[in-house]
């Protein structure tokens, strides 16, 4: 063995210790656990795909796969986000169950880091899709069972921000003409880069109340107030259409009675590819990055053959554990600590504590060298060592 | 996308479906439950590992590793097992945990597969490993808790078959004279190939003696009385001592009140790589293969540089749910089919329903195309359609 690579894991790759573990199981459970009582089903699917079938359709930069050869000769991927692939399933494995389907998941994502800068290379992602369901309705129970499962975890101070493809393109195409200047716009949207859309505003050859539009994008954040603004601002249908939608959306949200944990945010772009409608982000006081986000997207199902609108959304599991802090329950252990002679009668001690539902460390006294450090582990010490108090002869 | 690869998985990679999610995930909790109540604590190693670190340490063939280039040109494998990657953790994660260290663990594994033949190539394992214990009270420990861990998934019918490296070899190099020789021999016991086993005998320039010798150990399968014959069977001090060691470990399993799962194979053989001591296999009466393995490997830790005796032991949770059946409880699942105008209504019925523990799809009309074939899913279909039968007008 290489020395270099004694101790090492590969970039952005980590452990997992006992109590992250815990924290995180808790987190999994509680939004596995109200997932599965709006009627999502948990499903699972390979971590190694073909890179034509999954890698090609996902949101991923190609510099970002974990890529790998078959003994075919064919490109695999480490699954890098669960939409593609749950797509993938839904055309196959489960192709005569009737839509809407309802799915969850927790699984493993990769995304291959070039530096040791402290992003992960592999995290957990819990989510859920909705597939085969084009109303709003869907929409709304989407971002609910998002809010209501963050909320179930114990996650007090968050926001989820709720925006549309369909209006920003719509808006975007009105003012610029055509699909390539807007995508430029698009660009600077989805790094949150504000300066550089107005400097890249500031530049185009356009009448200044054109220039404004395109500033009052910037505006567009808040509660549904900023709706009337939003209908001066875009001219199409299309974005009109949009603007009915989230309207619609908001309604719905306020029936759940959850709107206080939603703000409008028509700027809001995630990465580039395959959403079609509302998009939405979560943000906890706590972080400085989204937690989770979602959105629709209606046009990837028929790249499996089997067409469906579909909307769903993850949440990062490492970055709520970091939201929350590390929260699992502690809980009591005990050490059963014996000699030879009376292993028979330490043997039946740990198996009674264990029936009251205990959590009990069986130790013969021999195979420890350091006593002192080892118990400083547990809560209660219980010796079974030397002559049998009970008087009777021990077992063996 | 490429059409051949369109609902295509990698070789040996699998779909997992809710019905056996949910099978799955009750034989998990259920190992991991009893693993808890035992002291031992959960930890996950990441799923990619440098070659060098993980790979090379691995029992496994180096054609049946999934093996990646890093950005840096170094090579990665995926997990082929779970007793490297912890003696990882423990040498430097856990370096300043005192030992005696018992952790467990539900991973999933990978082994390539070179044909479409059945295998999977990538599966779940729960186990879990006692590290810097050496006492044969560890062993007992660690096969009195597979066994029991087992039993509380409501496993039944199975046996532990139990053997010892240090026996085997003993008896080999005794006979035939030199470990390369002993090596010929040790590689049909490994595959189980007693026919070539006999064959190779018959070949060997031996005396009729030590061929009754090689061909007794066949013979040494059974319950506490072949000890008795094995012990006559082998000379050197080594294999004394290896048969006094399962004898003492048969009377901690007594204690234990194993004994009745436990059966003595003495010429059981597990891969060539790691293991220094007691090993063990289980099999079930339902599968032709083990659905786990365990044994104690006193050398690998101090390739970490972190030297400590250990044992451990690994449970393919895919095997288990082969053996037992798909046995997750089926759950009542009710729908609330809603129109339009009544969806506050609707909304306000299903969260009524949760909040008592109910599994309640919520399904807006508008978004089901055959309404017939949705409704076969669910036990029971709440309508809310049409004029509000309360009376009051809609919420909406």
């Amino acid at each position: 063995m290489s020395k270099l690579f004694m101790f090492e894991k590969p970039l952005g790759m980590r452990d997992t210790l006992p109590e992250l573990y815990e924290t995180k199981k808790r987190l999994r459970t509680e939004m596995a656990d109200e997932m599965k009582q709006w009627g999502y089903q948990m499903v699972e699917t390979p971590t190694v795909e073909y890179y034509d079938t999954i890698g090609a359709s996902s949101a991923i930069l190609d510099q970002q796969l974990f890529k790998l050869m078959d003994s075919q000769g064919y490109t695999l991927v480490l699954r890098p986000d669960m939409t593609a692939p749950i797509a993938r399933l839904v055309s196959s494995s489960l192709k005569d169950a009737a839509y809407p389907i309802r799915l969850s998941y927790h699984s493993n994502l990769f995304r291959a880091q070039q530096h040791d800068g402290g992003r992960p290379a592999e995290f957990e992602q819990v989510g859920a899709e909705l597939i085969g369901d084009g109303t709003v309705s869907a929409d709304a129970e989407t971002i609910a069972l998002m809010i209501e499962s963050l909320k179930r975890t114990g996650l007090e101070q968050f926001k989820l921000a709720i925006g549309h493809v369909g209006f920003v393109d719509a808006l975007l195409v009105d003012i610029v003409g055509n699909k390539e200047r807007a995508e430029a716009l698009r660009r600077y949207l989805y790094e949150k880069n504000y300066v550089g859309f107005r400097s890249h505003v500031k530049g185009l050859k356009l009448s200044s109340i054109d220039k404004k539009r395109l500033e009052g994008l910037l505006k567009l954040r808040g509660g549904r107030d900023l709706f009337n603004d939003a209908e001066k601002l875009v001219e199409s249908e299309q974005g009109q259409a949009a603007l009915r939608e989230l309207r619609e959306l908001w309604a719905v949200l306020e029936d759940y009675g959850l709107s206080s944990f939603i703000t409008i945010d028509l700027n809001l772009v995630l990465h580039m590819s395959y959403y079609t409608g509302t998009v939405f982000e979560v943000y906890s006081q706590e972080l400085g990055v989204p937690l989770g986000s979602g959105g629709r997207y209606d046009e990837l199902l028929q790249q499996f053959k089997r067409p469906a609108q579909a909307i769903g959304f993850g949440v990062r599991l490492d970055l709520l554990a970091e939201a929350i802090g590390q929260s699992a329950p502690i809980e009591k252990r005990t050490c059963v600590m014996f000699s030879r002679e009376r292993r028979a009668e330490a043997i039946q001690n740990a198996r009674d504590l264990r029936a009251e539902g205990e959590i009990v460390i069986l130790q013969d006294l021999a195979g420890v060298t350091n006593v002192d450090q080892m118990s400083e582990e547990y809560d209660e010490i219980i010796y079974v060592i030397g002559k049998s108090k009970q008087g009777g002869p021990a077992d063996e």
